[in-house]
């Protein structure tokens, strides 16, 4: 048994159970969580302690002492229909009064919109004594909006845990250090509280200085939540500084964004690019005097990446300067692990696993279902962790809750032991790559792993089919790269074998309006002539331009039929067999599927829908996945495709099939589409997994293409 | 048995058996088909004797004597990348040269157009030798067509019978009367064929002057249809003359169109409506001559609705001009019907009923399927009859075919009489309406009856969702109109209870950028406001703007996500029960429904589906009825609406619902939705009639409101 590289919660009633479960999992260091208090004699629990540190709340006397210097948020109202010419709006119609409060001193940052005319009204006034906006000269039947800025008077996360937990505590008011007492304030009290706590090693923050954008509604229920949004940014002091330095100002509207607020599906605006890279500057400038501050003490600062993290991206440009120690983020599949493990610039990066030692899990009688998340949430990470290991794992919520269930605290032993194991292989050896893809969209690197999601992991119905090639990229014997259409235009890197581009349309993963730019589109269709290999999922290169709606439907070898075309006959409706589907079993999951595709002629229809009523031979069916011949490339379509094994094992071979390596698949390869193998050239180490519940037998082929056939046990991991 | 208003087909070869048939069908007029010819002693079968008729088409001679003053159309070649800066277009690639011929005498008409920059390119040139456009500084990875004009060297509709039915006769050729001679030919020609046929009571014009789209690939199948298609109407010598008459110069491209060639699911365009007008006064005026020489013979003149009728739209404004005495065209159902009956300005019109009696449906041991189709097809249009009949019906194809199936000939019988008794009662009284309803599309009453069609009746996957629509309307007991987005600017009709706009986002038929057009969206919520309804199926209102999707998503309650706000919660998921869908049995069928619906706060969702892998409380679902009160007044949003008689009595309930005058609904009513009701306020009867193959229990309701429990048999009529 090893030890080591493993984190479990405490709190100060479960001190002797922590000792033997630190004992049982290895672990050499203890934590807090938002909600519990560490025991006083902790440092004898493990080599370790981390501390949850609050940048931007906690002291509520500070924020009571300086109301104004609180976040603030630039919201849309709902939507006011004018009947007359008169009009009041009440801008917190729909709002939570415990979460936020307009900010009337700042009337000059308001605006009202016209959202029928798409103009900016200048003619209202304010009510005081309604707190309502009021328009004299509306124009009747035109929907109208205010756009406020106002004070966060209680932290959003906090209110989650409040309503979602039944907390009782005091309600955390918070501060923001653009302003120049609270600026000092928080340095001074990171002077103070590392003094207060030597016996803390890594100082957890959670987080710094902006919370991404969660907005309650009038039942205190979630109304808004954005996991990239910068709305809570939007201090006024931050505003003036943008201003000076920029030569223009940023308005409410720039931020509402018709309700959309900038979320990262929209095409991001020059201006929101900039307003982006100037609070990210902000924020690392300010975190980094803190770490300086902890250093100061022997301690290690550790970001977690959540909550108050806005500007402070860790793929962004200033992430370095903060000279962080660690990051630590949860564990919800193979893409949150990659998206930890692959943050650069830190000593170490940790990642806390499910499921979270809470009753909602943690009950009489569900110890079964507790074993199956772990298992699920084991397996899926488990695939990504061998292309690009975390340094650490851990546990959240009450270990005294997880203690009870005597064969998850058994099966954890083995997870941790396994993950160690694999920290030690594949730790020190970059795995042996077969190609090098591109995933193509307008964040490119920035948003490293994070394309399509919303609220971080949760799953949304109009994602997942995207996500999933993410998902399954995660754990594939591929080299991952994330480039922007701004990286095409100063040319595609000489290692990419196969672009990827995934998305609706209209949104910033498919690229929307950068697809109407000829230099993008020439590029990538140069690129691919050239021998190179273009993937395209759910709407990919979407603009509707010169008569075709996907730009690069030469390339994809398919279109979309908006109901423009539709007295062509389409008759390329013949489902053909090819590599790419060769290890199909039964239906493929295109997840929600894309409607009305068709193929072009030529290209190599490999499956297609008919709906059951079909009634003519030519015009019917949509395409779901096709195969394109392109000059000496080649493109791929697909309509979608969630994670699963088979998927995984799909996209695998379209990479292939796409940058003209068939031939090259079946190299440190395991056949059955269940396993996978991660090969260690330096080590000379094959990790063969199962993902499946079942024993399945598969053949591994070596680095060399020699086979051998190979029996796995459900979950197994064989190191060869 | 009664008598009359009954066309067959013969042929020389059939004339007893046409005499027998005659007799139990109650024929009074025979007529030729494309392909037969009349016996000589045609007048002995019946009083009248029609007799078909071409204007542009059928002599030969004429056409090769003038090979100039053939028809025209401009047609887009195949695109071809660039791979240098020399590139080599054929413009016959994929056309069917048996059908057209590059018309090289007209270079100067001819555009060459980069796709991908969306520009035109003038430096090119005309290689003789091979026939291919040639391009020296073309722009390598940039897309090009070359627009060309070619001419018509074959009628496309004998080509379409040729290939399907393996004639042999010649190949007719065209000749356009837009130039001098051929223009004067034609009226020549008319006057010497009625003086040479006295025994043609009636002249069936198949049809004028300009064929629909109609193009072959070539492999001599069906490359592009387009029923309402102007493609073919681009003579040269039209083309002058525009330009002398408007002042500005129509260009290839501008009918080409990107490739859409200005098909009705295209927003028309200003230059496109000059052309539609310019052409149809061309036509009327050559047509008008045509038809006073008819007169003079004492014949009469009636047009065909399908073939050459381009320019001749019955419900165009210069329709009247022509003086034409009758129209006939094919029954598909109840919509064809309707827009046939409908037809002003003439005598009689007459439907041509379903099976053609043809040998794929006429073979050994079918009977009972021809009988079921006849059954089928008389069924969907009989409820359409019963609110507008027409004058007359009438079969096509080989009647000897048909004479030999007795239970099919028994049934025709029964059909006849039926008829007959129909357009007795109703031809003479105008229906009790409960509401007058009005479709709003870009293309108004010019198209009355004619939305979403592509290939006149032919099945789309595409559309089937939303012809149901019509196809309901057709006969249910309300009036019907057709507005335009034109006609709600000038201000909505007095009479209008409920609009209804139905289509997919960015065509003619939601509207496309007329909903940007703050005049029609102020003007359809204020009159909405004032108590009247608006039902949106598909995408209606689509037009992003201001934050929404739908620019009416206030109307209807509902708005698409188009995953640029999947940020903000969406709570309003729980279906409730509601007057709309009170008669609905089972499952609701919305075609190919529409995904991403969610509904507003406030909206009553009244059907949404759940997909079977939903994961969260909030953002799920997908909504695919919904019912919204808006000030006095009412939106309904439905996802498809497919003609089912399920559907149709929702639809019928949702128009009561919106015009809030459910109260109404159960005058003049039968209560199983199998069963419709028609009263005849001047004659104080009422018809019931069975639209199901099954005995059926119904509840009849009196103008009154006054119910009794009637029986009716499989396909039915009572009358009372």
């Amino acid at each position: 048994m090893s030890r080591g590289r493993v984190t479990i919660p405490t709190d100060e009633s479960f001190v002797e159970g922590t000792k033997e479960i630190a004992k049982k999992w290895g672990a050499d260091a203890v934590r807090d969580c938002d909600g519990t208090v560490l025991p006083a004699n902790v440092q004898e629990l493990a080599e370790k302690v981390y501390n949850t540190y609050f940048v931007v709340r906690g002291d509520n006397e500070w924020a009571e002492a300086h109301p104004d210097e609180c976040h603030r948020v630039f919201l849309m109202s709902a939507r006011y229909l004018a009947e007359g010419s008169t009009l009041e709006m009440d801008p917190m119609r729909g709002y939570f009064a415990d979460q936020i409060a307009p900010d009337t001193n700042q009337l000059s940052r308001w605006q009202v919109i016209d959202r029928t005319s798409e103009t900016e009204v200048k003619d209202w006034s304010f009510d005081k004594k309604t707190g309502y906006v009021v328009l004299k000269n509306a124009q009747p039947m035109h929907e109208y909006t205010v756009d406020f800025l106002a004070k966060i008077t209680w932290h959003p996360v906090q209110i989650y845990n409040y309503l979602t937990n039944n907390w009782t505590c005091p309600k955390q008011k918070m501060y923001d250090p653009a302003f120049p007492q609270t600026a000092s304030y928080v340095q001074r009290h990171m002077e103070e509280w590392c003094k207060a706590h030597p016996e803390t090693n890594v100082v957890r923050f959670t987080t710094f200085l902006y919370q991404f954008t969660l907005v309650f509604n009038e039942k205190g229920k979630e109304k808004y939540v954005d996991w990239f949004g910068y709305g809570m940014s939007t201090s006024p002091a931050l505003l003036d500084a943008f201003e000076k330095e920029y030569g223009y100002a940023l308005c409410a509207e720039d931020f509402v964004d018709g309700g959309s607020y900038n979320n990262p599906f929209r095409v991001p605006s020059k201006k929101f690019l900039d307003w982006m890279d100037f609070v990210q500057r902000k924020v690392s400038s300010v975190v980094k005097d803190l770490v300086k501050t902890v250093h100061k003490y022997g301690k290690e600062a550790m970001m977690f990446l959540g909550d108050d993290w806005i500007g402070a991206e860790p793929y962004g440009k200033y992430f370095k300067d903060m000279q962080l120690d660690a990051v630590v983020g949860s564990v919800g599949g193979g893409v949150t692990v990659r998206m930890l493990s692959e943050i650069p610039h830190v000593k170490y990066r940790e990642g806390r696993f499910l499921p979270y030692f809470f009753p909602d899990t943690f009950f009489e009688g569900n110890e079964d279902n507790a074993v199956a998340e772990l298992d699920r949430n084991w397996t899926t990470a488990r695939r990504a962790l061998l292309r690009k290991p975390l340094d650490r794992m851990g546990f959240g919520g009450y270990l005294s809750l997880a203690a009870k269930f005597p064969k998850f605290v058994d099966r954890v032993t083995q997870v941790c032991d396994e993950f160690r194991t694999i920290v030690e292989a594949a730790g020190k050896s970059a795995p042996y790559c077969g190609l090098t893809v591109a995933i193509l969209n307008a964040w490119g690197s920035l948003r490293s792993w994070q394309s399509h999601m919303v609220a971080h992991e949760l799953w949304y119905q109009q994602i997942y089919s995207y996500q999933g090639i993410l998902e399954a990229l995660s754990g594939l014997a591929v080299n991952v790269k994330f480039i922007s259409f701004e990286d095409v235009k100063r040319g595609i890197d000489a290692d990419i074998d196969v672009i990827i581009n995934v998305g609706e349309a209209g949104t910033a993963y498919s690229g929307a309006q950068y697809w109407a730019d000829e230099r993008i589109v020439t590029a990538i269709r140069r690129w691919v002539r050239e021998g190179h290999g273009f993937i395209g999922v759910g709407e990919p290169t979407a603009y509707a331009k010169g008569g075709r709606f996907f730009a690069l439907a030469d390339v994809l070898g398919v279109d979309k039929e908006i109901s423009l075309t539709l007295s062509e006959d389409k008759y390329n409706i013949q489902k053909q067999s090819h590599f790419i589907t060769e290890d199909v079993q039964g239906e493929i999951d295109y997840g929600e599927g894309m409607k009305n595709i068709y193929a072009l002629e030529g290209a190599q229809v490999l499956d297609i829908a008919f709906s059951d009523r079909f009634r003519r031979s030519v015009n019917v069916g949509e395409v779901l996945l096709a195969a394109n011949e392109y000059g000496k490339g080649r493109g791929v379509y697909m309509a979608g495709l969630p994670y699963s094994a088979q998927n995984a094992r799909l996209l695998y071979r379209a990479m292939f099939w796409a940058a003209h390596k068939e031939g090259e698949m079946q190299r440190a390869f395991s056949s059955h589409p269940q396993t996978e193998c991660t090969y260690y050239p330096e080590t000379d180490r094959y990790a063969i997994v199962n993902n499946a519940q079942t024993a399945v037998q598969t053949y591994f082929y070596d680095k060399d293409g020699e086979s051998e056939l190979l029996t796995l046990q459900p979950h197994q991991i064989l190191w060869k």
